[in-house]
């Protein structure tokens, strides 16, 4: 550590004459101050404060989960990120009940004077989305219309640029597909995995036909659902049925990268699969909050704007309806619940096997 | 107060000989306990010692709303119960994070003990559903097969019975319909009103003419918007408009309950419109919070079982998703939103109709 | 509204060069950039940024009891901004669970850069307990030195000034000594008062002497603390001893403010008192949600220190303890509660003084 | 998994007739009920099932902590037990929220009838402090009396025969007192740590004295916490010394513990310390939530008594004002921080060594 460390100062430190000189609303410049623009003002700045530790905490767990190999030593130090990611997206949900003391008719007062400006052009939100997974042929068509008519050129550039970039569904797609988890040698483990599945399917198949409590309609239907059941997992280990569900959209991880998360899942408590494991719900656990998020936003907006249009010309909370329910980033290892087996039907690794894994790592 | 007060022993004012009694998992009946079945047990047990809590709430507002007339010096009474659901709910929503401490695989080892039981069983969920103001007709279709195919007969008629009994969304609309803010002798508010709207509207239109930033097919969809907006308006005033939009589900509330709640709203500083405008910010925190408990619960369930269906046999997350949707209650109030003019443009209102007003009251 | 409202930029709306430009590592500076130091910068300025909206409701709501007379009309609003800072305080407890998403051995590698800068530079939220109501001498000794010793002359002299303003706590007091509830021309309201208070301890006397479970030494200190109670009682009505008392500390509030603030708490349900009731349960909340934050930030930096020495030279978490205890606001609002009395003992009061309360606001 | 499972029936699965029969209000027996009686009841049983299920996890996580030696195979589950109960903690506090919308007035309504009943009788939140480590002669004078007078004989001989086995805190001690961490053949960690140790000191003392911002007697202050904090390192690695300092009550974990802990936090990145380290951590967030929640019940109880006695006989909120403080059971792990040095001053471990950490485990 250096000597010779100069003194530091609170508002020196924390740039506060940038900081606390940057909230000049609006409404003051066409007459009278609107008391609640302070508020929104804040809210947002509180929010890009936040969005941008966010993308210090992607950028430090990027370069980790891309080398190759990735060094498994790391991994803990990744999963605090992430998890220290989450937290922040506890406080972001919370913020918007700050947003809600303000009512309709208060935000009437200042509404006009923000016309076009949104949420829509927040670069680093963008930037989040891009660098979790989030592609531009994903995004629903109204964001893809605002992506080119409400940025300017050198953002829009910087973003699409970005989306060239590997993202952090790359990277974990990359660090899973490069586990050893296809192969062990003499121990047939995707084999017996495959027979306890199918026996699982059967039994389950038996429950539903036994059942006196369902109507026909119903047996009907949850036999289809398990025939659907049955092709995911006949997919699982088929390249070109998995192709095809690929391509319809049912799976956005490659096949070997889904084999790898499936056995991380079943075999977590072995030492070196703890932090993996961890890894995957770190991811599981943002996704939920991003879309938790993205709901409770579109409620504030319903009861912010009724059925009216935003200010930045978008139908309000239907726009924010469809991307809660469609810009996901880890809807694979959420799906990957399907695929669970019970610990009682899961095959013993062999002292080899388990040497394997743990040796690899 | 009395004297001769025996003295009270905790254990036995609890009943913890019954409450701590109460917790028997499924899966020590057929050989091995499992770990997380107690954890399942206990957060559904404090669900249902939460709902009965609600209900006993809802059952002490309703009297009180469905006085006539209502006797307002005990509507901040009604006001703090209400806002007391609303942070019972604040728990019922993070009680799921508790649930998410079970991975999908610990949920593996005893969900099939379970079947069919599941939520749609719980009984005092659907009184609050009914007693808030859900009726059988708004339900989703599996939510009504459901109704008749999971319930025994007692309970199924227990709750057909209930859907007769006024819920909170009558008392409410018919509290708001004996208000007095329709006719206001020789001040036409109304008139007045209406004046103000087109204004604004003639405004918005010019904005969005004016708007460079927007393209041909912006300016198209924001300008049928408008037009939406302007029969949603026009409606308002006009019956037989308002009964169409009403048959097509626009509204739910009648024209007069609208017509009062709007004033409400837009005349909330008014010391004797202060606890009726709380009052329906209330049952909007309570929907929205309701609405936000459905969402956590859909990723949850999504989390836990991926794509498979849920114990009680419907589509698991699907199901939830779409009661998300739809199971609202309070939806014209967060509408109402849509009609609300700017603080500048609103009639002032002459001393004889803010006279009238608290009078009434 | 104005016509020709300039298009509105996002960025440009929220400063977002010098806000996202604010965040310089002092680690950077001297060799090495500590990942986590970034985090610790940004939490620090979304307090501040935080401190700031909490002044702006203040300095909104000030002016407004300050008035003489108050205008009634204008306490819904009031209470609304004081529930706002209630929900911002929620956060800003939160955002503690964020920086403790730092583990001590991390937050040592940039540690030694910051000194002696700390929390106590904060000019805003000295700022804050001041307006709320805290003066010089009511805090603790290090507090005092650090006063003159840690901030310029500029911001010294800036808050001692301040602190000749009158706080909130003052224009409460003001307000609440300006209402009716003294006299009652012909109802002796406060004699029934005393009578109904008499009574009350009378019955708790003796149902201290009747508690057989209570040993011979506790009930000694039950009727001790009874005697307490009473002191405390005959110095409500008893304008010298309530002197005494003050000077002891034992009451902030002058006499009459006390006794108007009891009488707005046993008739709260008076439509005319519930904004006045709400006022001051707003204000009971702010004061346990700072004091709930103080002690949040206590049990971090033990965390964080263990017991050694904070940047700004004071004994790190042993400072936050005290000031926790000691720094309360509106500790006599909580005390109130000692002088309550069942509503079964309640005077009703008789119409015309329904009537004098009702018209006076 | 079993064939010939019978239906499961969600009423009686959760044996509601049981959980919704047990809210029997006192006040309804003595003439009136008092609405708020229910929710009193509730909130107590909603903290009853929590503590069951908190007790639950403890229960599975002692024996594993307990084995000899320990399987860290299984310290991973250990861990998601340990953050269950933080998560279930986080919901007792919020409960706090719930029951502060009662008022002190509606309280006054049943108060009197629930004496002698309160919090000292609940069993199993005594259960769930002696099995985390609190023992009777930590325990301040009111509650050591309380535990005899207040409870029956078997609940007492119960409680005082369960203080004789060993709690979370004695197999926590135990499992760390066997690491290997003390010797490392020929690489003198602990030697090169004391030099470190002393640099870093040297380095702290020279920044004092050259601190021109500080006065004289401020330097004076910190050099004594110096050398307070040279003392406890000094005693860190002297057997006499720490023994000294143990009886004086600084610390309560043994030596070996303690010096393993450092080790665990210095070194926490190789990965057989990951699960190790963050148990660690999860023992310091239960601590530290638990004192929160006593923190906030303190102020819960000073809103709802003021400086009354509690129902239990103890001078309410001051009771609570000093177990918040004392009944601490993890402090150690706290105090720890005082001994990290930083990561650049700290001895990198030879190939032999982290061989040997990760092989033991």
């Amino acid at each position: 550590m250096q000597k010779n460390v100069k003194p530091c100062y609170y508002a020196d430190y924390l740039q506060l004459d940038k900081l606390l000189d940057a909230q000049h609303p609006e409404s003051t410049k066409y007459g009278a101050e609107a008391h609640d623009e302070t508020l929104f003002i804040i809210v947002h700045q509180a929010y890009e404060l936040w969005f941008k530790q966010v993308l210090h905490e992607i950028h430090a767990i990027l370069p980790v989960l891309s080398q190759d190999p990735v060094n498994e030593d790391q991994l803990s130090t990744v999963n605090l990120r992430i998890e220290r990611i989450h937290r922040i997206q506890e406080v972001l949900v919370d913020q918007i009940d700050i947003l809600e003391t303000m009512t309709p008719l208060d935000f009437l007062d200042f509404r006009d004077y923000l016309i076009p400006a949104s949420g829509f052009q927040s670069i680093q939100f963008k930037e989040i989305e891009i660098l979790l997974g989030l592609k531009s042929e994903f995004r629903i068509n109204f964001d893809k219309k605002s992506f080119y008519n409400r940025l300017n050129e050198k953002d829009r550039n910087y973003l699409l640029n970005l989306e060239e970039q590997p993202s952090l569904f790359d990277a974990v797609e990359h660090w899973l597909e490069r586990m050893p988890f296809l192969e062990f040698g003499d121990f047939k483990f995707w084999q017996m995995y495959k027979d306890a599945v199918e026996d699982m399917l059967k039994h389950d198949e038996q429950v539903i036909k036994d059942a006196d409590y369902l109507t026909d309609a119903e047996k009907t239907f949850q036999l289809n659902d398990l025939s659907n059941t049955r092709s995911n997992f006949d997919a699982l280990f088929d390249k070109d049925k998995y192709q095809e569900l690929k391509q319809q959209g049912r799976f956005r991880l490659s096949q070997e990268a889904t084999l790898s998360a499936l056995f991380i899942n079943l075999y977590r408590e072995q030492p070196m699969l703890n932090s993996p494991f961890r890894l995957l719900q770190g991811l599981i656990d943002i996704d939920e909050k991003f879309t938790t998020w993205r709901y409770r936003h579109t409620t504030m907006v319903h009861r912010m704007l009724g059925t009216k249009i935003g200010t930045g010309g978008s139908s309000g909370h239907d726009y924010l309806k469809q991307t809660t329910q469609n810009n996901r980033f880890f809807r694979d290892l959420f799906n990957l619940t399907t695929f669970l087996i019970p610990r009682s039907s899961l095959p013993e690794l062999p002292p080899e096997v388990i040497k394997a894994v743990n040796f690899h790592l």
